[in-house]
């Protein structure tokens, strides 16, 4: 039994393996490799930077990193060994924001961020917007345990969503345009939770089929270095149970 | 009287000119540029990004906002009308580290990040740092009115102080060692507001004068572009005394 499950055996507890097409991902770079992404199946911030190492085409080592039994290896580079965290060669660094820049400056493979400096700037300005209202209003919902705080809760990240979608390029349909880019990258790993994690246990809305966010959502949902780093739905729904209170 | 006073004409209510150097600086940067910095005299986020101007030796007009008179060509870069805001032509942004950033990608003048990417993210991950932990433990600090939280409060920012500093370049004096660069920016403007405001306001302590901190705060407060953008003593301590509740 886990750590985590309090010593109830009938609480589901998160996985300690991908599934689906997000394991044939891990089986494809379960090789060693200098550069190394520590992660875990369920984590959203994992999964912004193995989109990113995805959608550069880069040779990279994934390892799964069991919060109980973290590797050496981890520890050497963050003593916490909070992932995502990156190693390459005896160096490494942590947070997901810091490392897709990381990724960046390594000018290999496809760029994230556009050259144009007014561009890059326009990109984490709203970056930042994902980082500071839109994750933490995630799970304010998602932990929001009585209906009038969901109400509140929930209309709070469509506040903060439609922000996002108002910056965004009129015809899409990713952020600032048709290729995915720095923002979309930043959001897909919640794009993908709103459906699966926020739908069956908040009554989160499909979006209106005709609305810019729908086609936004679509693409995310749609791009093969979102759908290669994706398990199956029962895995995110298994590791979000623990976040709910039992009363 | 201003708004901020709250109808109590003898409260004392932030600048809205700088003082000393500062003022200096403002008056040699008056004339009508492309390059627009939005600023408050009073105001940290400011003072990050226009000691980055300064450090590059960039032109550019800095323009004062006074809160309730907020300008239009602000307003147009941010409804909001917050500051720091840029504008360069017709385009604009706000966020002290997004224009941070910015004023990198534009290559003109002194580089603030190294070229090294690992370098790069050993800088941001510490920026992090400074924007998550330091930055909001100074405002809980500075606003903690009862002695067991200003207590608390005050273990916590020099807790994260300390982390900061076991992260940094060995011999210094600065982050990454005998030249001032971005983390040391971000950092400025709070390591000056440590003698100027918590010391007065809280009794924060000089540092101890043989260790690596002293030699850090040292090196901040002598540095050209942080002198050229601190008004004198009393700017600061009248500009914070709104953030007390009289008892």
């Amino acid at each position: 039994m886990d750590a985590n499950q309090n010593n109830d055996p009938t609480k589901k507890t998160y996985h300690k393996r991908a599934t689906g097409k997000a394991l044939e991902t891990v089986e494809k770079h379960s090789q060693d490799h200098e550069l190394k992404l520590f992660g875990s199946c369920f984590c959203p911030f994992v999964q912004r930077v193995w989109i990113s190492l995805e959608m550069k085409g880069l040779d990279y080592q994934y390892i799964e990193v069991d919060p109980y039994k973290k590797p050496q290896q981890l520890l050497e580079v963050n003593p916490r060994g909070l992932v995502p965290a990156l190693r390459h060669g005896d160096w490494g660094c942590y947070e997901s924001t810091v490392l897709m820049e990381y990724l960046e400056d390594l000018q290999m493979g496809e760029a994230l961020l556009p050259s144009v400096p007014k561009l890059r700037a326009h990109s984490r300005l709203w970056s930042d917007h994902v980082n500071r209202h839109i994750v933490p209003g995630f799970y304010r919902y998602l932990q929001a345990q009585d209906e009038k705080s969901q109400i509140e809760h929930g209309e709070e990240l469509k506040e903060q969503i439609s922000k996002l979608v108002d910056a965004a390029d009129k015809s899409g349909p990713f952020f600032l345009g048709s290729k995915m880019t720095f923002v979309d990258v930043q959001m897909a790993p919640w794009v993908v939770r709103l459906r699966k994690v926020l739908h069956p246990y908040r009554g989160w809305p499909d979006p209106d089929p005709t609305s810019r966010w729908a086609a936004w959502v679509d693409a995310i949902e749609q791009d093969h270095a979102v759908r290669a780093t994706t398990s199956t739905d029962a895995l995110y729904i298994d590791s979000y149970e623990r976040y709910f209170v039992r009363v």
